[in-house]
């Protein structure tokens, strides 16, 4: 495997993800959720995991007016289109990335057979969970631990690889699958949005063909709905088999301004509603509603909520929330507050 | 504007589409399709311009089997995904790619702003219709073209331009506009395998955002099911209001084994059917069918009615058929004649 040109281009979120491994014991821990008490309308409220606040009271608002053939803010069908940042937004992000875990763990199952990494950073170092070392092996560093883990296989290999590893892992707080961490208001959100035909795509900083081995059973999102990082592949006939092989070289980093490319990339289209939660959103939301006229909602969703979830923004090395923190109010974003704004945070068992 | 890193992937489409223009001539005149004679039955046949040939036999068996839970050939509906190739699969591409004809009136426009192209080539030889010097100008001259055509303006710009031309340009043979000249029997088809819950998407070796505007419209489909060529563009915010600016760099070449890769980043899925009609769509076909097994079904659209159409293959330098012309028996795919398949080609008025 050798370096290529792709490599500057090195993902913030790999390296913020892996700078956490230093930070993340400071993460408050939170408790279980509570349970749901059942006084929203089931039967009529599409949105019973939200409280009713001004959050949930602007959502209906913004899906009835661009709705409603009658309001000057309606929106033709093929025009609704809402993307959805993933971690931090549609599921769990802390105390690291779910795919920075699976990094973590392939570099691990691969020292196996690479015997050599035993003295060899930075594969050494996650080895032996050595993070002062990882944090001096840098930028190039984790380039390594990505190609290593994400790269050099097919692309059915890898799918096969990653779905083993999604099916099998376990989040180290809340000790459960992390698809059943996917936030239960969100996916009501994304299926009231869908029964007001929008269509809904996932735009995220992680790998595409990570998101895509779940995205269908978790969300209901389909894989041709999903933006995100990419490598590069290379398509081959070996023995009358055509395969795909994945490259150790980045393709495109969706993320930060990469996420508006990403968007006219994939869908052609802006949308008329975007969700983020961190700075990595910060140009998603602009894209989607700065300067555009018409109806527009930019959502940012803010983890106060350390008894339940987790609390950070400004401070965290991981989904960190300043910039955007800062613009949404002068851009009339809404800041959904996790701790005020949601009624139950995961889905009830 | 100057040449970068991108350049030397040149597009083999724009390429043998310009070099046509020194053969264009040669290409055979054809009449008017004949009018349907209404003997299909229209209420029942989902193909009633496809005539009753084993090869509309094999369409209707394939897309049955795929969709009987009995049958051992039965796909899930997530995974049936159609790939059809665009020029010369849904619409004429003779004598030249719809997207040549705009890039080279595109250079005459801008020469009015650009009086030094009088004397500059390749621009003098698009200016003065001198397909020599065109010939001369060789590969860097079409990139000029291309990007002079193509670059340098918002995605906004682009698409407001592109949509001028398709609505005002009419093919020089049949005199209407191109997107009139989408076959009749593949509309059919499209409605055909929408109906039995395929999602189809273009795959083209032709601009993503050239296809784009006329898609939905012309095809009835969705702008974010167009897979093509792209290029590069950078997200900027000037005077509060955000934009992408086209960059004059190639982003990624759809065509050949580069259709495999593009089906793979767009869609995530392999294809269950894939339909093309030139080389350039050799890849996508074996990607679609060999050693896949199960239900798969490649169709290759050989032109052969000089009639009512365009008779070429082996020898075109557009949309050459060749490779894949030897390919396609050994494969399994079904070659369908334009001639003694179709019924009618195009809508009737």
């Amino acid at each position: 495997m050798s370096f290529t040109g792709g490599y500057p281009r090195v993902l913030g979120l790999v390296l913020s993800a892996l700078l956490v491994l230093s930070c993340a014991s400071s993460q408050q821990p939170g408790a279980e959720e509570p349970k749901a008490n059942g006084q929203a309308e089931a039967s009529v409220d599409p949105l019973p995991s939200w409280n009713d606040t001004a959050t949930k009271a602007k959502l209906l608002d913004f899906v009835g007016r661009v709705t409603d053939p009658d309001d000057p803010g309606f929106v033709e069908p093929e025009a609704r289109i809402a993307t959805f940042d993933n971690d931090g937004t549609l599921w769990v992000e802390q105390p690291l990335y779910a795919e920075m875990a699976f990094a973590l763990h392939r570099v691990k199952d691969l020292a196996q057979v690479h015997p050599e990494w035993k003295t060899q950073q930075p594969f050494k170092a996650v080895i032996e969970g050595d993070r002062a070392a990882l944090m001096e092996a840098g930028n190039r560093g984790l380039v390594e631990i990505v190609v290593a883990s994400h790269t050099g296989m097919s692309t059915t290999l890898f799918d096969t690889i990653v779905t083993q590893w999604v099916r099998d892992a376990r989040h180290p707080k809340f000790e459960k699958p992390y698809t059943e961490l996917a936030y239960q208001p969100q996916l009501e959100l994304l299926r009231y949005l869908e029964a007001n035909t929008f269509k809904i795509f996932i735009v995220s900083g992680g790998s595409v063909e990570f998101i895509r081995t779940y995205a269908e059973e978790t969300y209901g999102i389909p894989m041709e709905r999903v933006v995100g990082t990419s490598i590069e592949t290379r398509y081959e006939v070996q023995g009358g088999k055509p395969s795909l092989l994945r490259l150790p070289q980045i393709d495109f980093v969706d993320d930060k301004s990469g996420k508006p490319v990403g968007i006219h990339k994939h869908i052609g289209r802006q949308p008329i509603l975007a969700f983020g939660n961190s700075d990595g959103d910060l140009e998603m939301l602009q894209w989607t509603t700065v300067g555009s006229g018409g109806s527009r909602l930019g959502l940012v969703l803010h983890h106060d909520d350390a008894e339940r979830e987790y609390a950070y923004d400004r401070e965290s090395k991981v989904g960190r929330l300043d910039q955007a923190l800062d613009v949404a109010a002068p851009s009339g974003w809404v800041i959904v507050s996790m701790k005020n704004d949601w009624k139950t945070v995961f889905t009830e068992e």
